[in-house]
């Protein structure tokens, strides 16, 4: 606790590190509300369009992460440990990675229908990364480490609501689908989108590692 | 070495810590015997039941870590770095995950025949968590720390069985099956209880790296 | 940079973990070119016998991997922090898993045409150990840092080629395929492939927080 305060003391408004790690978690909100559009979309005409700005925007992920790298260069005192700072942008990185992933997969295996465990995958993740964009943002000033366990708490409970839900639709693909490659296609979208949650709770972890060594 | 006598000087007894540790890995034990009696049930009438309890066991499991967390809130000196306390314990829970994961598959895509790369892959599981216990037991006095490195080379040996069951069995897979959903299916079985594997050698390689750290 | 003059001061010249680190990597160029000769044979008469000498070359990187931990037992001054090398040398481990996973699956799933998706994620596999072996050939003298980012960048942009060619390869895949088990095969070999290169990027990552701290 008293680490804390020293800690606040002395690096009382960080105006490097905060707010890269603030584009980059919104950056991930921008992209899960593009998958969701995608996913809701009434037919495939416009699904080209949002894959690319999809991927436009983990382009500009990738850029923000270079920017931190940058800045982890020219800083000799950071907010907290260089390598925590290594460690959360890139599983920040990761998160885009695989909602760019799922959307790829979408587009490059064509297909065709839009299943409803899809639609509700897409919200999850949505919900995930309003919830790794809240933590990262409680990062600034550690007083309310409340506020970002309680987001950690929520993303580990949507990372299991994604788990479960491909789980059942993966079990229902096995028992209707007769189409081995249709079944392969479902599992694969489904298991990107599946591991674009596991990848929020990854930040979260990261970010209750760094609560417990500054808290 | 000197560090470690400091170390041991220090915190001779934790309370805490250790004794949660101990239940995380004495509850992997418990999952793998489930999942042995699953695997070796004479027909599927009883597999909802032993998946239940294996779940159970599961969520055992999270409430450990989590109780292992409030300590970490808790306490100032910890027996061992505070970010190996949380690295141990998601690795810990790994393990149970996948242990978890194997069962619910066995479940959910309706696997009729259990054959005999599954039992075995379920006995090398069973004698991983085993290792995985007896290396955590001995952190509690680093004084065996050949106990523990020993465990972590038998635990890694059992990775290479099953990598080498795993191929095995998807190769004859190949060969053999011709109904591609089938050969999915077992794939799919057979990846999860590799994959628990490769997660006690998370954790044996997480051990070592407390070992190096504190020896 | 006055950290690391301290440090090049202190451990001029390391005499015993270098040289493994080099031998580490300069054997996952030996184990690449092995499987870019694997994929490139005219016919699979000559493939077990490469798929072997890939094995014999993973053996020797476990070997490598052991001497480490026995040097770090023995050693208490390491040119950096215990715990990376310790990372380092199971990154390194990895990328040599995966080399022998996509040969190992050539062989067990007895891939009979060899495509120019495979040959290519060869190329690139190939190109990506050279670059980890010239970063870590640079980590023993910090002075040209410059030298060893550039690899991290181009690794990254290997990375990247491969995630394209996958999905391409994919894509392809199940548009022209009928037969799932074909389909299975190639995604599978393409999939250890890819994760090859994956495994590079994590050495990069590694590599590039020893940097953050040391420099």
């Amino acid at each position: 606790m008293s680490l804390n305060s020293i800690f606040q003391y002395f690096v009382p408004k960080d105006k490097k590190f905060f707010p890269l790690f603030e584009q980059a978690s919104s950056n991930l909100i921008d992209m899960a509300k593009l998958l969701k559009e995608l996913v809701n979309l009434p037919d495939s005409s416009k699904r080209k369009e949002l894959c690319r700005k999809i991927e436009d925007l983990e382009h500009r992920g990738d850029d923000i992460s270079h920017q931190i790298h940058l800045e982890l260069g020219k800083n000799f005192i950071t907010p907290f440990d260089r390598e925590d700072i290594h460690t959360l942008t890139s599983s920040l990185d990761d998160v885009a990675d695989f909602i760019h992933g799922a959307s790829n997969r979408i587009d490059l295996y064509k297909v065709e229908k839009i299943t409803d465990p899809i639609i509700e995958m897409a919200d999850l993740i949505l919900e995930a990364t309003e919830d790794v964009a809240k933590a990262v943002h409680e990062l600034r000033n550690l007083k309310n480490i409340r506020n970002i366990t309680d987001s950690c708490v929520r993303i580990n409970s949507i990372e299991n609501k994604a788990d479960y839900i491909f789980d059942k639709a993966v079990g229902e693909l096995f028992e209707f689908e007769k189409d081995a490659i249709v079944l392969i296609k479902y599992k694969e979208v489904l298991s990107a989108m599946e591991t674009a949650t596991d990848k929020c709770e990854d930040v979260a972890n990261v970010l209750e590692s760094i609560l417990v060594k500054n808290a």
